[in-house]
């Protein structure tokens, strides 16, 4: 028996906004502590992690672990349903051929239920190590969503390059090329950090090479956070992060190509 | 000689958006007390009336019975060419062959004048007979539209539960199954409803089957009235009524389907 | 060397997003007194001229006349990522092969840089004699784009009367026709015009029929200038200009179609 209630159905339909871009159908994997998915997307490049804690909900029972398929075309769907402010609950007991949600307006004259089909689907988990990274940015979502949007009108590749002085992106393409430079701003405290401002912490130069569609896909994950962090290291995957506050955390891994041209 | 003058172009504007969506040419009926408008959609499933009372009117003239065959495709372009507040006049000789509508800005500095082409249309007026409803939902016509949309994203037909609890709108598809309710609500004084309220005068539980692309239809009047009520009978077809303030109403007929599936 | 500098990228934005609805490519005469551009559109009916004045910038530097050919598509594309208020500088060493664009944000914590690469563009330079017109027509751009949008839904030809009394936009079709007067205001001094106002400074009346959708694309310019006047002139283009504060102006000339029918 799972049973897990948000206050705010906008939260639920940002989550499912950032992942369906990616993903078509995912395994949530609802255990004591939260609910966790996994996903590589169509083509096997990119990797979403979602993160949800059980502390997140206003309310929370999972009985025993459980792992649901979902339609995410479909549970977005029925989230469309939901007011924002609705208090949203989602239901589903053992074995159960349908996930339930229930969507009650602030005023509670007003209750929708929906039942979604549950799927099986196979999936392969990958591990991924925790890195230590050797450059970790810190920005503005809006200005990240900006700035893919912007150079995906240049270019189909973005080179990310960290350094001390800043964090510049660059795309070329038949007609020109372009680069956007967003200086390093020291901060007294980075918990206060203002959502325009930039930061690198560095221990080492690096740069990546990063096909921008996915970056577009990433960047439908800034309504859910302030902030995005970018974690380059040579040799691995990128780390995008999205700390949702107080329940958890989106994470994308995106593997650089091989061939880097950051000549600009 | 037919003269009438809405202070509001806006007005007219709506009232046409309103009833364009499932007519494309319609009589209109101008007589001494008002206009009245009665039509078949192309399918042949629903039926529109439209009443507009001569004292809703700045100013009204209709010196004999006249029919008036209008494309409203085309009257809504040129509407369209009227500011939401310019005094809107339309005007037909006897026996006229054009409609004339003459927009006049507030500041008097501005004055459109358009002609539009009238048609020979052949209707069958059709009796409808004033009813004794079992049951007669009032309810916020923004939140009829919502839910209207929101179950069109589900399946293509609805169900709609009156009982003296509330009312209870269900749909299904493929992916699952859908429902919300609205919660009857006291009011100590029915003229008084706030728009979000929902009231349901009951003499005995009806539940329809209705096609839900004619209520997507129907909803197009939303922005007509704050308010839409919905009246049931068994065997027969419900009827959708939106009050214009002050000058009529527009009423949607649409026959329920037999197959009825209500079960979510 | 060329190097000129706008405090606001959002000038350029307008003025670009003006010119590339009639013209792709285009080429910009750069000279010591500031930056021309003359482009005939694609179908060689309308002309296009755009003048800004060097001290319109608040930087601006050429040592020698250069004429740089500029595809208008990629610069706007470019310009798309400027923020509105961040400042531009555009910049090209004597015989570039490519225009550099930087923006830098008001904080100056983001700096963008784009190249574009310079094409090679034939274009016949047009001789416009400076004109005497029989009328000048003065009014809000926003109403000008609105008519023209307007009678779009109508017809495809604009009949522009200008008489003492005003200014009458008429168009037909297959449905009707319509037609918009402007009354001519006076106004105690023409420098300050409302936005709303108009004024017909006339010496005889005179009445050209032209094609809307040059003047659709004209009144992309709107956003440029809160007005617009209409020059006209028996036997001769219809000129529109629009000033733009401070810095120079666009102008558009359109050849009015022989077969004039202005009977509404």
């Amino acid at each position: 028996m799972i049973e897990a209630t948000l206050p705010q159905a906008s939260l639920l339909k940002k989550i499912i906004e950032a992942v369906k871009e990616l993903v078509d159908e995912a395994n949530f994997d609802f255990s004591e502590t939260g609910i966790r998915l996994q996903a590589m997307d169509k083509s096997h490049v990119a990797l979403s992690f979602l993160h949800l804690r059980e502390e997140g909900f206003s309310e929370y029972r999972c009985d025993r672990a459980q792992t649901l398929g979902i339609g995410l075309g479909s549970l977005s769907k029925i989230l469309k349903c939901a007011a924002n402010d609705d208090q949203v609950q989602i239901k589903a007991s053992d074995s159960a051929e349908t996930l339930e949600l229930a969507f009650e307006s602030a005023g509670k004259d007003r209750v929708s239920e929906f039942k979604l089909k549950l799927m099986d689907i196979d999936t392969d988990s990958v591990d991924v190590p925790d890195m230590d990274y050797q450059a970790t940015v810190s920005m503005s979502s809006q200005e990240f969503a900006r700035i893919v949007r912007d150079l995906l009108s240049i270019g189909d590749t973005v080179s990310i390059d960290a350094t001390k002085q800043g964090v510049r992106f660059s795309a070329s393409g038949d007609d020109g090329k372009g680069s956007i430079l967003l200086k390093h701003q020291k901060t007294v405290d980075d918990e206060k950090n203002t959502p325009a401002n930039t930061t690198v912490q560095i221990n080492e130069p690096v740069s990546h090479s990063l096909a921008l569609k996915y970056l577009s896909n990433f960047a439908k994950a800034a309504p859910l956070a302030d902030r995005v962090t970018i974690n380059l290291i040579e040799d691995a995957p990128v780390m995008f992060e999205f700390k949702i506050s107080d329940i958890g955390h989106i994470r994308f891994y995106l593997a650089p190509q091989i061939d880097e041209d950051m000549d600009v």
